[in-house]
């Protein structure tokens, strides 16, 4: 557990630092660091760079100082000398991971539960710096993440995958860190990455795609000196690396007959090499598992549930502290169109709840936000709010996959915002924080968005995603909007740019939900490709994905009354306000009922006139986001302003497909006019 | 041009031998050769080959002889000893590619207007005698070929390419030819093939795919020792070879800075080049052309047109009588679903027929058989009957790539024999052989379906599909039936065996219509990869391939009066009859005419009612035809066995999937009940 990598090395003049731009605000502030551990050399860097980028200088010993970054072990020795006069009784009682940011007469001390605190401190108050507001502000602010486990996964391949390319649903080049096959030589750009995942918060990543080629496999073994040089990177950041494992590994790596884990062999094989792996990384975040998924081996082809197979595997970190990550998404993807009795959302609850107990401490069973696949609308999964004695992480995609695959400028943090604050029991009632999804996770997870592209996510603007997805796994409550604003000010130097952008990308969500797949009914892309619209692509397929649309009405029907009951997998209300159609919610109506198109939404519309009004709003919205980015264009760096309009014309391109694909379609299906005679294509 | 691979290398025991299997009907017939030439090797071996399993003795010198081969050049020689009693009088003015054969008192003569006429001789005598047919029969058969062209094209790539595989379209496994990017070190199974391919007449081949990538460009010069070695496998069969090009080769291959067809310095490239490969392969058979279609380079990069950049090329090859392959498959692929003007099945027609008469000699124009895309149903290509002034080929698929994927058994005879019996002045008034399609083309070409395959095209019965096409090539107007039953001949030997499969396959086109796209409409099918029902796969895509189904009717309006005008590059009748609907034949009513669902056909069916019956009916054939396998399937070698099993297997699910699909897409947006209750999923 070395610092040797500190200071960082620099990105390539005129690469794209994101976020984390090198010239701050020029100053002359006397900055001073205290504390003890192995973070605070990454805040020494952090202050060495803002320092000779121009904010002041370093000052230390008993110089005075504007600015005091220090540990809360050290605020009760230093409040007689660099502390004096600041509400130090505020910062006591931090969780390791918390901060103070104490103000006093113009100074400002930033103290951290810990290194690792100090950090996270130390960002909140460079951000505040930016914005002109860190020497003015309450005399003590503190902060604390409300999830302990903040966690980005990365569906990286190490070799080009030969359908689904290196980094799996990536759009965003190749991998930051293989190449060809292997470890990246050059790392350059995975220590900025850590350096922006830190300043959001982010605590952990898992380095390998979740479906676990053979290639991948060995990382666990012989390729393990690669895990090595990257945990070191993302260790001096305050991040935990993880890798997903093959459940046959046991079979792939070992020559052993079987991976059943009920097999004495089977378990000694995955603690040696946990073993193993501890001796080379001590704080090793654990394993990741798609079991049983979609093709994946697991616990199922010995007879054994998941349980078993997920209990067997944390044992072998379990010494060691470390965490298995068990995805929840098993679903049966042979599923036959004609069999309107299976349903693809019910699989997680039916496989997992009745497990709920069964899960050894350290398993943390990793959950889709809806009960599909990340779609633009869903519900929130049931399963979040009936497991009660299973620790469990929320998953979200940073990565744009049924979002616009970062062609789009789609931002994302209201839909995340929305499931982490959904309350199982109803937000007339309440059941509080912890019956809010927020509350009920141990874990938020997402699936990154970044690869070796210059703008690092594909989108300069698709960067939001990744800034906001850290930013609310720290803090569910944070407004969606304030974030994107501390974004675009991080991000931007020019005012009026960041007003426009913060202006485009506010209801960006909405917009791109206004010209896509409907009322929650999902699907309607490429098969496979899940980019651009193809309203029957996913209708008579094997996968579960259905909107049943005839020449009547269109929908699925999931109540217990009439359909495939999964209405009755979540508690009241939500039950049965899913179940009925008048209190089923309009954006979710399709998900939960097959209606006809004549049927009146709360708001008064049809579905049919919801559907092609939405769908011409949602272009018109686009046309505006284009018109008003050319006002600003100018304003951004010459690399940022090319690509957006590039994605611009493209979003626009295929916004436009979208809408004269559905219109048409619906058109063609329902026989109904518009109600406002517009042009729809025969 | 050695005969030193003579005798052939034998396949491998228990290799499938198709339709020329090792031993003939045991016998103590005499055998006879006669005649000079290159063929007659093969000749002789073939004769070695049957003695040796059994079927009589080879004599020579005065020795009488049961059955005598010789060529017309030596028949007046021999009249008066092996020949003497025989009608040689008949077989004076053969071509050189004819034969005849002649009869005298249980004696058999065999004479070929040239070594190459011998060899297709030997062959028809060679299937006679296994049809216990070769001794009796009239005192003379003449034959000759009707078409001179009879040609194959392989669409191999030597490496797997990412998309499309080794052998594009292939479903036969990898290439007979390469392997791992470089011609196979063991080509076996390619001197078979030959003969298989000589058996049936064919004459000439292309060696690699029309999509010519960097790699396989090569062989055209650094690689073209490859193409000698397959040239000397082919030639002893009497097969020229081909190869096809990327239009682009000055540039990928000899570094010249345009591949304009009017810089001389691209004419005098390939000039050299064509000069090189005919120094080493005297009989090259010349280029094959796919250019300015579907991405791959052409003449309209330069602004010149197809004569241009197909002269240029013919000049080339033309000192050494070489042709050029120049394919009409040219159209808009970057099509808008939206612009209901454009029509790709006007394509080939608009781009090529005003180009009638600019063709030079040795330039063969290769037309597709329909304007779409080798679909199940289309009708004949009217390009075929507009370009007087210019040599044609008429280009058909015995890969099934959208008729089941060698997965189906679909015999193709039956569709080929319609397209070549097609009359331009239309079957009443009958404009006689010069005005049908076999009459007006100079070569009928067909896409292989051959493979690695231990069976050569996955499904055993696909082999009928191979024989056919070359006996179609060579006679347009044989009964597809007696086709048939001369290849279950060859190939079987259980008498019972044979009826069945010929039982089996004679109507399975018509089968595989019925339960697929309807009336003419084509397309329905998965996207990229053609198998499998998906009935809105192509509707919104660039491909031109639409249905324009809506909730009162379907089909594509190509009239002059209200659609695109695609009747009127007809000639007369055709011209009237497709145009009006109640003309226009039944099976091609979608193709011409967008029609409610409950428009009556001439059947007197209503087009909902004839989609519902026809899935109806083409699942029970099917499960018809399977039972009627087992019934006979252990009288089959047991690998041939086990694959048709497994086939039909398949091809059963695939079927009533493909009913079941359609059937509720149309029920689903019809709204129009099965006249018979018969269940339709909701």
């Amino acid at each position: 557990m070395t610092s040797q990598n500190y200071p960082w090395p620099a990105l390539p003049s005129g690469a794209d630092p994101a976020w984390l731009p090198p010239a701050p605000e020029r100053g002359s502030l006397r900055l001073k660091l205290a504390g003890v551990g192995p973070l605070i050399d990454t805040v020494r860097a952090e202050l060495a760079e803002l320092t000779g980028a121009g904010a002041g200088q370093l000052v230390d010993g008993t110089a005075e100082a504007d600015v005091v970054f220090t540990t809360a072990d050290r605020a009760d020795e230093l409040a007689s000398g660099d502390l004096a006069g600041f509400d130090v009784e505020s910062a006591e009682g931090l969780s390791q991971e918390g901060f103070a940011v104490l103000r006093q007469a113009g100074r400002v001390a930033v103290v951290g539960g810990s290194d690792r605190g100090l950090l996270y401190g130390y960002h909140h108050w460079r951000r505040q710096l930016r914005n002109g507001t860190a020497a003015d502000g309450p005399e003590a602010e503190i902060h604390a993440p409300a999830t302990a486990i903040r966690m980005l996964n990365h569906w990286d391949n190490m070799a080009v995958h030969p359908v689904m390319g290196q980094v799996e649903r990536g759009y965003s080049g190749g991998s930051l860190f293989y190449a060809d096959g292997a470890l990246r030589e050059d790392l350059t750009r995975v220590h900025h990455y850590a350096r922006l995942l830190a300043s959001t918060g982010i605590n952990r990543v898992a380095l390998n795609n979740v479906n676990v080629g053979p290639l991948e496999a060995t990382l666990l073994t012989e390729r393990l000196g690669d895990v090595v040089r990257l945990a070191e990177i993302f260790r001096a950041q305050g991040i935990a690396v993880h890798l997903s494992v093959n459940f046959s590994s046991p079979m792939l790596l070992g020559g052993l007959p079987s991976a059943d884990p009920a097999d004495p062999d089977v378990a000694q094989w995955w603690s040696r090499t946990a073993d193993a792996i501890y001796a080379e990384i001590p704080d090793f975040g654990g394993f990741l598992v798609k079991a049983d998924s979609e093709g994946q081996p697991g616990p199922y082809r010995y007879g054994r549930d998941h349980a078993e197979g997920a209990n067997m595997l944390a044992r072998a970190v379990a010494p060691h502290g470390g965490l298995v990550f068990w995805r929840a998404f098993v679903y049966n993807h042979q599923q036959d169109w004609r069999d309107r009795s299976t349903d693809r959302a019910r699989a997680a609850f039916d496989h997992f709840v009745p497990l709920d107990g069964g899960f050894d401490e350290n398993v943390i069973l990793q959950v889709k936000y809806g009960p599909m696949d990340f779609q633009v609308r869903e519900p929130v999964s049931p399963v979040i709010g009936a497991m009660p004695g299973t620790r469990l992480a929320a998953e979200f995609q940073v990565t744009q996959e049924y979002t616009g695959q970062q062609k789009h400028a789609c931002y994302l943090a209201p839909l995340w915002s929305q499931v982490l604050g959904f309350d199982f029991e109803g937000e007339d009632v309440g059941g509080g924080e912890s019956r809010r999804v927020s509350g009920l996770v141990d874990a938020v997870v997402a699936v990154s968005n970044v690869g070796a592209d210059e703008h690092w996510c594909g989108h300069p603007f698709a960067q939001a995603n990744l800034f906001a997805f850290g930013r609310l796994a720290w803090d569910p409550a944070l407004a969606p909007e304030d974030i994107l604003r501390e974004w675009v000010q991080s991000t931007y130097d020019d005012v009026e740019l960041r007003d426009v952008v913060v202006e485009l990308l506010r209801d960006s969500w909405q917009t791109y939900e206004d010209y896509t797949a409907p009322l929650g009914v999902g699907w309607m892309v490429r098969p496979g490709q899940h980019y651009g619209p193809d309203v029957d692509g996913y209708e008579y397929t094997p996968w579960g994905t259905y909107h049943f649309a005839d020449r009547e009405g269109i929908g699925v029907d999931r109540t217990v009354a009439t359909g495939t009951g999964f209405t009755g997998q979540y508690p009241l209300p939500w039950a049965a306000r899913y179940e009925q159609l008048d209190s089923c919610p309009d954006e979710l109506l399709l998900f939960f009922h097959h209606v006809p198109y004549t049927h009146r939404l709360g708001s008064g519309e049809t579905v049919i006139q919801h559907i092609y009004d939405t769908h011409f709003a949602g272009v018109e919205r686009v046309e505006e986001m284009v018109a008003a980015w050319e006002t600003v264009r100018h304003r951004a760096p010459a690399p940022v302003a090319q690509r957006v309009s590039e994605r611009f014309a493209e979003q626009l391109r295929s916004a436009v497909e979208w809408r004269d694909q559905l219109t048409t379609y619906f058109s063609r299906k329902s026989g109904v006019a518009d109600e406002h005679g517009r042009h729809i294509h025969p």
